[in-house]
């Protein structure tokens, strides 16, 4: 059994690793940086290691100095949380090589699910879904013509070496293709001196939606349903919800299958996230799998009443699962809204400085895991994101009812935050419908903001 | 419907009650005595009306006034939350005649049960088992011998003008009834020149246990299961949780029957909760209904999913309810430790004074419902409590872990709180195994405060 747990992170996922330790008896290591030594899981763990400067590079992704503090601590195992160290397979080996254990899936299963081709394939021979497309590259337009008749129109055209939109074509019908493909290539030529392409097929509006996964050393795989992470700006998830709005019993099961399968052929252990694109015909397609605890955890958290972080520490402990699939209900809905210090208006721009004020909002239905409290200085280092507020009811509309006036009420004044932003964004047409895809917000980002 | 509602109280339970509106689109309007004019109701109301002097008689028991504040700012309902004026019929026939919901029972409602003997005889003819005792007083020590054993021992003679335990004595078996029955007369005659007496049985290491009512103006009747409040000291109740860990689902039912029909028994409209006292062979007694929304209330919405303010506004409306005991599923269990400013070692002196510090514990399965925030005064004038510490889990044990973690992490600093006490009691054997009755905490008290 884990007795002591080094917590390799910071801000609130490092806050709610200490919690989860302490409702187990574990004790715990804080590691922080110099700008963090105020931070709240310094002062909330049983002891605190300072590892470093407040860059990222000398502190927490400074593997040597954080192994360090695990062996003069005495940890036996380390969290990783998210981001960071979370997916690095080098630092999931050293871990095991000090014979220190590491809370997530083994090195080896984070280097195949970090390499897509490696991953699309294996995908490919357990039946699940991939988006469809060329395999390896494609020379010619004729080819392009084919393959595209094939997999069916709209398609897009991707240069290997391109980025940026350059070097990119979508497709909407045959007559197209072939000037599509000229272009492309010469536009990625002369760019990137690359012209080597591949095309898939366009997913139009698509849905972000993804399955918690949770696999033990036993080959006992569940999922805990999806989450629904349509709601995004610049690929970054703005505002989770699960269940999904969109997604029936039925093609609950059927994805839910899927991911089980996914993670089944890695033999996968410990917490994950099978993430699939979901398209207007309800078609699914696997696009990732992340390996590690996701910052949205707590709304599947709240539809199961599984606490994830606790059955990561189980699982790490060569524990078994204590239950499958039939066991897991699922009751109620879940919203989280992630608070950002930045400023929408600003083009989102981050800002950092010194919590004058602060309201956190509370009572029945609400969660808030953070590691802000008055006074608490943001330091400009690190990721925006304050706080994550997350509503809980027993239907969607009862959940959005909480979290509108979770909102209203929530106050964090000296730095700038997104908590306005948040609240138009869910009194949006769109949003209280539950129709929206992850273009959403780009789309209408003037009018969400009275800007129209 | 109703589109604005007064709420006639203040600290937390007005903060509740001005969410629930929020979430349901109902106006709010605070009231406040000079005291409170930074409180946080006031702050999170729509509008706020300054009622009188800090003195409740001047302020939030003054009628008038509050009538009147409601009449100027439109209000169509009056939430009473409890305390004050929540079980006076007067204030509720004068919200009646002035055409203004009473957020409650009729004050018919609220007489009846306030009248502990006609309440009691209601019961009896109920089919609700009360306390085993005599209709009336005793005259002579034979009449006391012959109906101790018709009740069996032990049983309990009261003075009827008895008070501070004065005319008052426990009898264990038939040879002591004769004496003990006249020197309590003469104690009593002596003390309040009235040796009236009466005889009831007397219950060995009671536990208190309370079912919670709603009932329609359609005369539909639930019960959301029990409470277990036997953690009390001089009758305030410390801890509270549901379910109890001493009542079988078998039991629960014959209980939930016995509230209902109790309920039924007055029509009883709105919220309402059945006391019973249990004995050590599961024997339950009705001692009285309370009939208004309790303190301890969050620990059946977090095991219901049912949000209580809200079905005391719906039922106000006229609305029928929306489900049936069988469409109530109890779920998982919750604790509830009451903050107080008060000083445990200093024979639990209440304290008043200012907040510097103050962090309230967050995360996964705990909810916090309060008023005070970092730089609060607490006024001298009202009830100690400063907040609700409730934590929510699968299991008994999962709830008590997460309260362990919630009472640990919980900072307020300036003032005298009971944090320290509420965390040691939820630390002793008694607590663990849930096995304690009413008495636990006044024979336990130096052993819990560590002063054996």
């Amino acid at each position: 059994m884990i007795s002591k747990v080094l917590v390799a992170n910071r801000g609130e996922i490092a806050v709610r690793i200490i919690r989860a330790c302490r409702e187990m008896n574990i004790e715990t290591v804080a590691i922080y940086s110099t700008a963090d030594k105020d931070s709240l899981h310094v002062k909330l763990a049983d002891e605190a290691v300072c590892i470093g400067k407040p860059l990222p590079r000398d502190s927490y992704l400074n593997i040597e100095s954080i192994i360090t503090a695990a062996v003069l601590t005495g940890a036996d195992a380390i969290h990783p949380g998210f981001g960071f160290l979370s997916e690095n397979a080098k630092f999931a080996r050293i871990c095991r090589e000090c014979n220190i254990k590491f809370i997530g899936p083994t090195p080896e299963m984070i280097e195949l699910m970090g390499d897509k081709a490696r991953a699309r394939q294996m995908m490919i021979e357990a039946d699940v879904p991939v988006v469809p497309g060329s395999e390896g590259t494609i020379d010619t337009a004729q080819d392009a013509r084919v393959l595209a008749k094939c997999i069916g129109y709209p398609v897009i055209l991707k240069a290997v070496a391109g980025g940026g939109g350059r070097g990119m074509r979508i497709v909407w019908n045959e007559s197209e293709i072939e000037m599509a493909f000229n272009t492309a290539r010469n536009e990625a030529l002369s760019a990137f001196g690359d012209g080597s392409m591949y095309l898939e097929k366009y997913i139009v509006e698509p849905r972000h939606i993804e399955f918690q996964i949770l696999g033990d050393a036993y080959g006992n795989v569940v999922h805990l349903g999806e989450r629904d992470c349509s709601l995004q700006r610049r690929h970054q998830k703005v505002i989770e919800e699960a269940p999904s709005p969109c997604i029936s019993p039925a093609l609950r099961k059927k994805m839910g299958e899927a991911a089980i399968r996914a993670a089944k052929a890695v033999k996968y252990e410990n917490a994950g996230t099978i993430e699939f694109i979901l398209d207007k015909d309800r078609n699914f397609f696997f696009i990732e799998m992340n390996t590690r605890i996701q910052v949205e955890h707590p709304v599947t958290e709240m539809i199961t009443g599984i606490d994830l972080i606790r059955e990561q520490i189980r699982i790490a402990s060569g524990e078994r699962l204590q239950f499958t699939n039939k066991d897991i209900q699922i009751k109620g809905h879940a919203i989280e809204c992630r608070i950002n210090a930045e400023n929408p208006k600003l083009n989102f721009r981050p800002c950092a400085g010194k919590i004058v004020e602060l309201h956190l909002p509370g009572g029945r239905g609400v969660r808030v895991d953070t590691a802000i409290y008055p006074g608490y200085s943001v330091p400009p280092t690190y990721d925006s994101m304050l706080a994550k507020i997350i509503a809980y009811g027993d239907t969607r509309e009862e959940a959005l009812s909480i979290m509108r006036r979770a909102l209203a009420e929530a106050v964090i004044e000296g730095i700038d935050t997104n908590i306005d932003f948040q609240y138009d964004l869910i009194h949006t047409d769109a949003f209280n419908e539950g129709y929206f895809d992850t273009s959403f917000i780009e789309k209408n980002l003037d009018s969400i903001l009275g800007e129209e």
